[in-house]
């Protein structure tokens, strides 16, 4: 008998009659004898309905009342789903996320999980029930109503799933398992089997929008196996754990791309200490999240700065840095809003020399510039013009045999 | 400084601007140095959409599911309640019913209230804010949501002041007050300014639907004064509370009718005991309600029997009475379905004779007849045909000067 914790988000429970497939098929694991812990979010639609009220009456609702308001959002889709598996016969008790002492920090509007009380949720699977748990919502140390913001339904099921030590956390979502890149750039990209969290990490960052961030790093703490599948079709989806010794692993595991990056260089900059902190401290500042940085020694004691912010800050961030550039007196700013990042992802490159040579050969072979490069452990990062995107994914994706079954 | 509790109705609060409206008005007696605490219901027509959504997945939803998805309908409006005052510049913050542990039984749909613990409601106002608390809802003892049936907001508000010790309870709702007799059937109807919790309990029984049964009861039982008003124009409606002594009360407070009546009889049934409840047991036993009833001592060792339900279930009362005629060897069973019930209520009655005389006296003057009559100490009600409804109410209401303004 295993303990699965199954998420389904906003579009598996947007109707009535999504709401009785997702007990059908809740209903199918617990009469395989094994104990459903499912974890569910608003019904799409419902949350946006909830926000406009609120700003119907103010601009800027206080974050405590705002929360009060999006909790009911799952709430109503507890009691649907509990009431659907009761009518199939399937015995289910619903909970809030306050009924089952999710307790979080009291950062409404994204609230951090702290504890989690397990007794009444394994005192109701014990007694054979399946237990459906609102996602997205806690309550503080007060008893204050809080939400855990953006993909909150993912962390509150992973969260559930370290708590109970469950044996794997299922998210169900619209696609059925992560792929070596985007199928809608490559047409064989490929699903993968199977993906680490530092990979699955790597590719949600770049844009692999499957898995919140948040949920992926709770699961990986927590060793949490995390399973990918779709709500809509059967199959294995894609299940996301540690790096195991006798696996076979194949060198690459996908390939990930940014399409909302811009590029901003400041050229000839005096080089000397705290210039860094200097050029990116404003930018900082002004609330704007950079992401690649790459600083090259130039010639005559100056120095040429690059890095890249998402494309709705370019041009705020531009115009900081045309400032900083007077005051340091750097010979120009360059920037390009077309660009995209594409990158490389897998543990297998640890133990692997050349792979780098042979993405930069590749793209060299399509002629594709590269403008910037950065690395880490497990990815290889290109900045290129926005016009190679799919040129690059599809060269790469065929060049490191992507399209290959996997060995395991 | 007075403590206030007021409640609003799904009416009141049925859209963002009437819920814009009721912050203005809360807000008012807050700033005249009042504290407040506000109970609303759902947003009408919000449990409606609710209930449809339960029903489109099971006919007959567990009444414990059921009650977790109605709960979202009040917390959405104290969300946005306690956001309209903010925005008033007016402190408030919303709590649902669990988190002000509104104690009930676990009777799912339709619990009682047991306890309150005022003491976070205090805390709150002590420090200024408006307190803004859905009705409707409450906690059993293990912490499951519960409800607390039709009308259970006015429950709420009057458990809450009675909890807190509140100066008043003031229940807003779409009328003014509380009638001599309904305006639509006698245009000189007049709004009471002050009316005893027991004649309250008697016109609301009786029909008169402004408050519900329970909350009145329960303002009684805990000494709450009670005031109805409006919420769409401003007005002192109508005081509920104990009769005071150097009261100067009219003799009537208004006259009552119910349509909703339907009388059976059984005539010339052996008079023996146990003969009452082998007529009326079969009758409850089918879950009808039996409202007035009368027997008579007949002739010759015989007796009449007469009662009224409700005229929904005339024709099952009617086929249930005619297999006890033929058991009991009785004469004839007849009835009719087209009977009113006419009231007068006034504590006065208690101290003046000659009411029950006047009242008979001015329906023979109009040629009513009268068909069964029925006594308490605060009441007279009287049984005759549905088509002298207007005419009895309108003479009544007039031969008791019910129309003049009140001596207080």
């Amino acid at each position: 008998m295993a303990l699965i914790v199954q998420k389904y988000g906003g579009t598996s429970v947007g109707s009535v009659e999504r709401i009785e497939a997702v007990a059908a098929r809740v209903r199918a694991v617990h009469d395989a004898g094994d104990q459903v812990v499912v974890v569910v979010s608003a019904m799409s639609g419902e949350t946006n309905r909830l926000v406009e009220l609120a700003h119907a009456i103010s601009p800027e609702p206080e974050p405590r009342e705002f929360d009060v308001l999006l909790a009911t959002g799952e709430q109503v889709t507890i009691a649907l789903l509990a009431m659907a598996l009761n009518r199939l016969g399937c015995p289910a008790r619903s909970y809030t996320g306050s009924q089952v002492h999710i307790l979080t920090d009291d950062a409404h509007t994204k609230a951090r999980i702290l504890d989690i009380d397990e007794a009444r949720v394994r005192h109701d699977l014990d007694a054979g029930h399946v237990v459906v748990v609102a996602g997205f919502q806690g309550v503080d140390e007060h008893g204050n109503i809080t939400t855990l913001g953006r993909g909150g339904s993912d962390t509150t099921a992973v969260a559930l799933a370290a708590a109970l030590k469950a044996d794997e956390c299922q998210i169900f979502t619209d696609v059925d398992g992560v792929y070596t890149t985007d199928p809608r750039v490559e047409p064989h990209a490929r699903r993968l089997s199977r993906i680490t969290f530092e990979e699955m990490l790597e590719m949600a960052s770049l844009g692999s929008k499957v898995l919140q961030i948040r949920a992926v790093e709770f699961a990986g703490k927590y060793n949490v196996p995390l399973r990918v599948l779709s709500s809509f079709e059967d199959g294995a989806g894609t299940l996301i754990s540690y790096e195991e010794g006798d696996m076979e692993k194949p060198v690459i595991s996908g390939i990930a791309f940014n399409r909302d990056e811009a590029q901003l260089s400041i050229l000839g900059v005096p080089d000397k200490p705290g210039v860094a902190f200097h050029i990116l401290g404003p930018v900082g500042a002004a609330n704007i999240e950079i992401d690649m940085i790459i600083q090259n020694i130039g010639a005559d004691g100056t120095t040429d700065f690059t890095f890249t912010v998402h494309r709705n800050d370019y041009d705020k961030a531009r115009s900081i840095l045309e400032k900083t550039a007077a005051e340091l007196g750097a010979r120009e700013v360059t920037g390009d809003a077309k660009i995209v990042k594409l990158s490389l992802v897998g543990v297998g490159m640890r133990s692997h020399a050349g792979i780098a040579s042979k993405m930069f050969e590749t793209l060299a072979r399509e002629g594709i510039n590269i403008r910037m490069i950065s690395t880490s452990e497990i990815k290889i990062s290109v900045v290129v013009d926005e016009k190679y995107l799919e040129l690059g994914v599809r060269s790469l994706h065929s060049a490191f045999d992507l399209e290959q079954s996997e060995t395991n």
